[in-house]
């Protein structure tokens, strides 16, 4: 954690001497930032009185306003709070060659308990946690994290508390709350740096700016940006080595690929059979889902198999007992510009479902373990990282309360092929076969291995694994209406 | 409104005779709806028991998932409440390319509050008629609207409902509610009835649907929504005219230039009395916001103007005073493709401000009569329909309480020239400058023509326009923060 010295009163001509230059500096980098597959998160934080909002405003007169934005929380509204904590902070991300100014933060709530302004998070230590990953997760992926604590001593502040109660158009800004916050500066100040110290960490360090002198805070602030940031352009700026997929990747697991190759695909369930327990689980499930719905639990299903495994058959099966109100269907189709500048996870926390509703992923964020591996999509980093990133991901999910069902669907390579070709025979199927399905049939070897990886890497007690043999579509069907219900049913101790 | 005569019963054979035909049908028109610069909007409501969700169940097991999406209505969350009644259905209307089925609707509020489920709607009127105009504004922008009201006789609900009833799987279904609209059939009927006739409208009509029988009433709206999709798709395969913008637009309101004309601009305000001044309007407009704010008042800011106006450095002054949690600036740039696949205003009703909170849009929504009008990047028709759009618009938010402040900043040619000029000459300002900026400033008098036009047309009571003369910025900047504070001050009735 760096610790800037305190500055000496700057004069306002040498201030504004030197402001021009910076400005120039800045909307330089600006310019190459647009252009970088990187992002930049400023975030704010300090003691009272050290013109947060001050300084975030006079960057935003320095910057040119369409390559940033100001980011503020308030109260959590109830669509944030029917979500996983970190839900309100994905959604407020900038985008990839934007500057986002985080006015408020992952910091804030933590920070108001500290000074007694706010409850306590239920797990402080578990937020801590969050909030690390978090940052880990941003920064891994390229974005430029600058914590900023806008400091100022014990005197300092009550000189610039007094200053501002003394003016009455400025007197509005020394709150009861700044006024206690002063009566309680040094517990204040040693909690707030426990806090720093157990964020402050490789790729999102903290920095503790004297904020006494405005001026100087100013010029300060905008040197650390402008260095920082064109370091961090130095990196994005080379061309970046290009992912090359080895023709056979190694499996990382390969028990995972045992797994995988030991399941019996001969399971049959005859016409009747099927008709006869389909409407028995089928109800079931509906009088799960109401359950789960009554107790404010969502619940998210992930669709992963191979092509024509039946996905789409089995989702719509399972679809048809619950109301049409209570969920929804995403198919990962090609990310929107939008999704593509963000982190890959980015758009499918867009879709979590809110309180007692589900959402239902067809495909998922199983596709960087997946087909990003394999075809050299994303770098061995990126895809290595990944693993960690989605427990991490199921983990947040989980612990909010969503129960989480997750699906393979298997077929035999035969099987497959059979299905290919009725696809191209039937009319209506033709548009689900396509070139790239019969290229990616044949890397059927690779994508075991990558399957069996993803299997035992990312298999864990909040958010299992469950293998369906789908050769038999039937069979198939009943077993993922089954799961579904039990699954369901444990979670809420049914 | 057209009527389908009931229809016979089905056999299960003849169905599944017709159905490989019908899914072939519409996944051909998905992939042409994909390339067509248009999108489709099914929206279903009917009686009690008439299927919709296994309608729509059907309908997406034929239909490609990658290309729809299904859209649910449950009660308004706070982010809802806070914005505009349309606010919610704005944000969930599908891409261009795609076809959203919505399962509640605009008219789900007005439904369940004649079925006495819900609270009457404050002003049904008023609501009607926003419903109105936003299908208007939808089906001018290209959207095919197909509404289908499943029609269930009286005699066909009661046994449906029974049936329903009969098995312990489904007997969920029949709620209390079902009951109740099932005594209450006739006044259902005929008030639902008097909805649709209110709202049965060129380019968004109701068609009623038999649901007696589920297998007929599946094929029918199948059968509906190819031919009505196949008919619109025609329209927009053609090639489109390009607009060709005249040289010199023609003035629909000669009354609006002449206003504009008629600014003098010589007025000046001098350093020291501008610092006076500042800090006591700045002061004032500190106390209204937060009055706005305990009212739980929203204020939008449009800034509109000249190139070089002064625009960003009347917005920086203007938020100085205001705490940074509490606003967001929104600079209009070129729009994301997500923003694209949308009507022209939808990007703009994303941004709205919660309630309390202030959204200011540097540039906005009147591009669309500006550059987008004389570059001939919209037609005539649609430019022209933008000021009724516009001011539809501006009213909803009025309605809502909503504080709009519009501001045209208005400099001289040669003053503009004086800041291109030395706009080159400072390092930091260069990005504030390039070739269009003197493409546009060519064009000066057809601006002029189009600035006068908006002004004549979109300036309301609810939404007045404040002309700012802007060739002195600190005259400018004065004149915006008294504007604004007198502007919430009257709104308040402080």
């Amino acid at each position: 954690m760096a610790h800037a010295l305190p500055v000496p009163r700057l004069s306002k001509k040498s201030y504004e001497e030197r402001v021009p230059a910076l400005r120039e500096k800045l909307v330089q980098l600006q310019v190459r930032l647009k252009a970088a597959p990187t992002k930049v998160l400023l975030i704010f934080a300090g003691e009272e009185g050290g013109g947060r909002g001050e300084v975030i405003n006079t960057l935003s007169g320095w910057l040119d306003p369409r390559g940033m934005e100001t980011v503020a929380f308030r109260e959590p509204s109830d669509e944030e709070r029917e979500r996983p904590v970190m839900w309100r902070f994905w959604r407020c991300l900038p985008a990839l060659g934007r500057i986002g100014m985080f006015s408020g933060s992952w910091y804030t709530e933590l920070l108001r308990a500290q000074a007694g302004d706010g409850p306590k998070p239920a797990h402080p230590e578990q937020h801590l946690d969050h909030i690390r990953r978090f940052e880990k997760l941003l920064s891994d992926n390229g974005t430029l994290i600058i914590k900023i604590w806008l400091h100022l001593s014990e005197s300092d502040q009550r000189r610039r508390l007094d200053e501002l109660a003394a003016n009455p158009d400025t007197a509005w800004r020394v709150t009861e709350e700044a006024r206690r916050h002063q009566r309680h500066y040094e517990r204040l100040a040693r909690s707030s740096e426990r806090l720093r110290e157990a964020t402050d960490r490789p790729g999102a360090p903290w920095v503790v700016i004297d904020a006494a002198d405005p001026r100087a805070r100013n010029l300060e602030v905008a040197g650390l940006v402008t260095s920082q940031l064109e370091e961090h352009l130095l990196r994005f700026e080379k061309p970046r080595a290009k992912a090359t997929p080895p023709s056979m990747p190694v499996p990382l697991r390969p028990d995972g690929l045992a797994g995988l190759l030991a399941l019996p695909l001969d399971q049959k369930v005859s016409s009747e059979d099927y008709e006869s327990k389909r409407e028995k689980w089928l109800g079931r499930l509906n009088r799960a889902t109401r359950a789960a719905q009554s107790a404010r639990r969502s619940i998210v299903f992930v669709f992963e198999g191979w092509d024509a495994a039946g996905k789409g058959g089995a989702i719509r099966r399972l679809t048809s007992a619950i109301d049409a109100q209570d969920y929804r269907v995403i198919p990962v189709a090609k990310p929107t510009d939008e999704e593509n500048a963000h982190h890959y996870l980015w758009r499918f926390w867009r879709h979590l479902p809110r309180a007692g509703l589900a959402t239902i992923y067809d495909r998922s964020w199983y596709g960087r373990v997946l087909v990003e591996r394999l075809e050299g999509f994303c770098t061995e980093h990126e895809w290595r990282r990944a693993f960690d990133e989605i427990n991490d991901f199921e983990t947040q999910l989980a612990e909010h309360g969503t129960i989480v069902i997750k699906f393979w669907m298997h077929v035999s390579q035969d099987e497959q092929l059979r299905r290919f070709r009725e696809r191209e025979q039937t009319a209506y199927k033709q548009h689900k076969i396509n070139a790239e399905d019969w290229r990616n049939r044949d890397k059927w070897a690779a994508y075991e291995i990558a399957v069996g990886d993803m299997l035992a890497l990312t298999g864990t007690p909040e958010a299992p694994w469950h293998l369906i043999p789908a050769n038999d579509k039937r069979h198939a069907r009943l077993q993922i209406l089954k799961t579904s219900v039990k699954s369901i049913e444990a979670a809420l101790g049914l």
